[in-house]
C-alpha cells in the first residue's frame, strides 16, 4: 500500500521485478483483495494478507507500535523471523525507519542505522548518507555511516575503493561546525578511502563516491538537489514553449532531453537502503513509479544476496579496537 | 583586489556603478598603480592606496589582524570611522566577515551577524540566511537572523511582509534536529511573518521569501544549489551538442536559454549582505564578473541609504523584552 500511486504502481513494479530476476521470490503484504488475486496470477509471489495501513501523515513510531498488522510492520517481522531476506516499501519513510529499527533491529555494533540515498550524477551514482534517519549525530555515528556506505557503494553500486567525503563548508580540515571538525579528525584515522571534505557543489561532480553527513544536513541537501532540478527542468520547459521558434527547437531536442531527464531520475536506483539494519531494508520514494518499485525490489534482493548486513557486522566488529577511543 | 578576476573586473564594475547611480561616491581601496589612475579618470571616485593584499587561502582572522593595510581591513576601517557608509568586496569571504566583525563591529543587541544570500528564484528572489558566518548556532541566533533577513527582504529586495521559513526536514513543528525544534518554538512567538518550516525542495519555489538556518546548513545548501544548477546546465548543453539534429534545435533555443541562465545567475544580486554589522557590508562572490561587482556596489549603497543597520538596531531593541526569555 506504499506510495502515492499504490497499489497499482506497486503491483506493476512487483511483476516487472519478478520478470527481471528469475530467482526472486516475493512475499507481497497488503489487503486481501489486492495481494491474493495478484499472487494467484504470478509465479514466485506469495500473498501475505495484512489488515492495517500506515498513512503518510501518521506519527511513525506510534503507528508502528499500534498497527501491528500493517504491511510495513508485518514485512519487517518476516525479515526478523527469517521468512524473508529483505524488505522494500514505498510507504512512509518514517514508518519504515521505525519498523526497521524497532522490529528488524540493528546489526550488532552499529550505533545508529543510517539512510543512504544513491543520487544520479553524470558519470556514476553518488551515495549520500545519512539522508534523514538521524537528525542529531555524534562524530562516531558519522564514522560508522562512512564505513557502512563505503561497503554498500562497493558491493551494490559496484564502485571499487569508493572515495569517501565528509560534507562540509570548506576543503580545509579545520573548517566546519563542531560536529564536522571532530568527525574529520576521526574519519582521517578510521575510514579507509577517506578523501577529505566535500562541499555542496562537489556532490554531483563525480569527485566523491560517498558523501557522509548528519541526517538533518543530508535531508536538506537531498531535497535541495531534487527541488533545484525540478525548478530548472520546469524553467527549461517554459523557455522551450515561449515562442514558435523555440518550440521548433524543442521538438528537435525532445529525445535528448527526455534521455537526460531519465538519466538524472532517482527511479533508476529505486530506493534508499537503511544501512546497519539486520536483513536488507530499502525505502522507496513516496512518488515511486513502477520502474522505481521494480528497481527498489531488485536492489533489495541484491543487498540480501551480497549479505551487506553481515559484511557491515564483520567490518565493524573487526575495527572495534580502533573504535574504542570515541569522541562524543 | 578581490575576486578571481581582479582588478580589471572590479574596475569595470566600479565604473558601471558610478554611471548607474549619479549620487554615488566610491572610495577605491587598492594598490597605487591600480586605484590612482582609475580615480583620476573617474568623477566621484577617490583613490585610497593600500599596500597589502589578503589572499583567498589565508586564515581569515589571522590575516585581518596582521594585514592592517590590506584593502579589506582599510575599507572596513573607513566604515568604522564614518568616512564611508558601506563596504563592498569580492575578496575572501572569510576575511570580509572577520574584518566586518572585528573592525566595523556589530550592531548593539545583535548576538551574531549573519551572511544572507539572495538566490535567483523563478518568481522573485529568496533570501537564505545564514550562508556561512556562523557554523554553530543557538536558537536565539536564528530568531535574530530571521528578523534581520526579514528587514532586508522588505527594505532592499522590495518584498512587502516577507514570508519567513525555518529550513527543516519536515513540515510539522515537531520535526527536525534539536536546534530546529527549539528554534521553531521561539520563531513562532517572536518572528512576525513566520510561515513555518521550509524544506530543501521549497527553497526556490516561491513559497517563502526568507529561509533561515544555521550557517553550516545554509552554506551546504547554497553550494548544493550552485552545484546542481551547474551540473544540469552542463548536461543540457551536452545534450544539445549530441547530434546534428539536436544542434539545430539548440540554435533555435539559444536566446531563450541564455535569458534563462542569466535570470538564474547570482550576478543579478551582486552579493551577500552581512546583516547585523554596523554600516552596510556586502560580500561578492569570488568569481564575480563586472555586472556582479556593479550590482554589489549598488546594493551596498541602497542598504546604506535605507539605513538597514539602524532599522535592525531599533527593531531588536524594541523586542528586547520579548527576547529576554531566550533558549540557549
Amino acid at each position: 500500500m506504499g506510495g502515492d500511486n499504490a497499489p497499482s504502481v506497486v503491483l506493476e513494479g512487483v511483476a516487472a521485478a519478478l520478470e527481471a530476476d528469475p530467482a526472486l521470490k516475493i512475499v507481497l503484504c497488503g489487503p486481501d483483495e489486492v495481494v491474493t488475486p495478484f499472487a494467484a496470477n504470478h509465479e514466485r509471489c506469495e500473498a501475505h494478507v495484512t489488515t492495517q495501513v500506515i498513512d503518510m501523515g501518521e506519527h511513525p513510531a506510534r503507528a508502528v507500535r499500534q498497527k501491528k498488522d500493517s504491511s510495513i510492520v508485518v514485512g519487517c517481522r518476516l525479515v526478523k523471523e527469517g521468512q524473508a531476506a529483505g524488505f522494500f516499501s514505498a510507504g512512509s519513510t518514517g514508518a519504515c525507519l521505525a519498523a526497521a529499527t524497532l522490529v528488524v533491529g540493528r546489526v550488532k555494533g552499529v550505533q545508529r542505522p543510517a539512510l543512504a540515498m544513491p543520487l544520479p550524477a553524470p558519470s556514476h551514482p553518488l551515495l549520500l548518507c545519512d539522508v534523514g534517519a538521524n537528525a542529531d549525530c555524534k562524530p562516531a555515528y558519522l564514522v560508522q555511516f562512512a564505513r557502512m556506505a563505503g561497503i554498500y557503494a562497493e558491493r551494490i553500486l559496484g564502485i571499487p575503493n569508493p572515495r569517501i567525503g565528509l560534507l562540509n563548508i570548506g576543503e580545509e580540515e579545520e573548517k566546519g561546525n563542531d560536529l564536522a571538525i571532530k568527525t574529520h579528525a576521526l574519519m582521517a584515522k578510521q575510514v579507509p578511502g577517506f578523501a577529505g571534505n566535500a562541499e555542496g557543489r562537489d556532490i554531483l561532480t563525480g569527485d566523491f563516491d560517498v558523501v557522509v553527513c548528519d541526517g538533518f544536513t543530508g535531508n536538506v541537501t537531498l531535497k535541495t538537489i531534487e527541488g533545484t532540478s525540478k525548478v530548472l527542468f520546469k524553467m527549461v520547459k517554459e523557455a522551450m514553449m515561449s515562442s514558435a521558434k523555440a518550440k521548433i527547437g524543442a521538438l528537435a531536442l525532445k529525445s535528448e532531453l527526455y534521455e537526460l531527464k531519465d538519466r538524472m531520475s532517482a527511479d533508476t536506483y529505486g530506493g534508499a537502503p537503511l544501512l546497519g539494519c539486520k536483513g536488507a531494508v530499502v525505502v522507496g520514494h513516496g512518488s515511486s513509479n513502477a520502474k522505481a518499485v521494480k528497481n527498489g525490489i531488485l536492489v533489495t534482493a541484491r543487498a540480501a544476496r551480497e549479505n551487506v548486513s553481515e559484511i557491515i557486522a564483520q567490518t565493524l566488529a573487526g575495527s572495534d579496537a580502533s573504535n574504542s577511543e570515541q569522541v562524543e
